[in-house]
């Protein structure tokens, strides 16, 4: 096995989410950020059918998101305190790529789970992407999927918003992770 | 960015499916199987669940999976031809992984797809990590996933039978993939 795959399988292992509070600029570039979406691409997919699409926040576009979040929180009755947190996390984040699922369900071959396990491995992809290229970044949904105007703001009719992806550099060390126990999950098919 | 990590992102960009009459011996060993296991536990998963199992199928085993395979053929009407080939299918790959998902559709905070999400990045995981230890493999889904003698092998109550990742050596050269367009996929979040 040649050192460079076992190299690339540690950075696999040892992936990690990282919220906004621990990034830190820059985030992904332009450049970046098509090549994360080709990994995205390169996730099972029944039908080849690309069952979802990326909308990339940054810069100046962040003070929109800002609004739906504070407007989200307002409406939800929140304190003037939250409703600032609630600002400052679309802001404090380099770049965020909303995820949008784009799910056929009378689809003839391809049953929606089916699809839905694309659109996971479209994301587990991006966050692998990003910790090879140097970031770090974390999958977030929430209540916030569900606002009407934050989906008006990023799906067509028959989309989903899935959540968001923050990502930017991280601010901190990332520490160890404990691996899991596999003895849970993984079992041997008895051969009778 | 150093070397190491742009070797990875392209052995993440470079992964593709192969079926199973281009995987030969060997498969992946008990030890690699668990670190496989652990990558497929690194995929996001909202609410730490673990939506999912896997079950191993190698070595004498396959004899069970090939009967499964060969009856269901059978009970479905299939030509001589056609059972021995679904005989053979089960037969000819190294390591067979079924992927079986536990979907907990009442759970009060992680709706049923972001829980399909979360196994759907398990799968690319797999084939990620597959790929990195010098493997090939395909995930196969089809109508035998709703093959109630097969259901009845691998799943318990209130589980699915999401399908097999058929794994091995592979016995061609891997062919360059090219880039799928990025454009239909990737957009900007307007900043007003």
């Amino acid at each position: 096995m040649p050192a460079s795959d076992t190299q690339a399988l540690q950075l696999l292992l040892e992936r990690y989410s990282l919220g906004g509070k621990d990034l830190a600029e820059p985030g992904p570039s332009e450049a970046q950020l098509r090549l994360i979406t080709q990994a995205a691409l390169r996730a099972p997919d029944h039908g080849d059918l690309s069952p979802f699409r990326l909308i990339v926040i940054e810069k100046n576009a962040r003070n929109r998101l800002a609004d739906l979040f504070e407007s989200y929180a307002r409406r939800h009755g929140k304190t003037e305190e939250s409703c600032s947190i609630e600002r400052s996390r679309a802001l404090q984040v380099p770049v965020t790529i909303a995820i949008i699922a784009r799910i056929d369900l009378s689809h003839p071959v391809v049953a929606a789970h089916e699809q839905w396990a694309c659109v996971g491995g479209a994301i587990t992809n991006i966050l692998n992407a990003l910790h090879m290229l140097g970031y770090a970044g974390k999958m977030l949904s929430g209540g916030k999927v569900r606002d009407q105007a934050l989906i008006a703001a990023f799906c067509q009719p028959g989309e989903t918003l899935v959540g968001w992806i923050v990502a930017g550099t991280p601010s901190r060390a990332l520490r160890a992770k404990t691996s899991k126990p596999v003895d849970k999950i993984l079992s041997w098919f008895a051969a009778d």
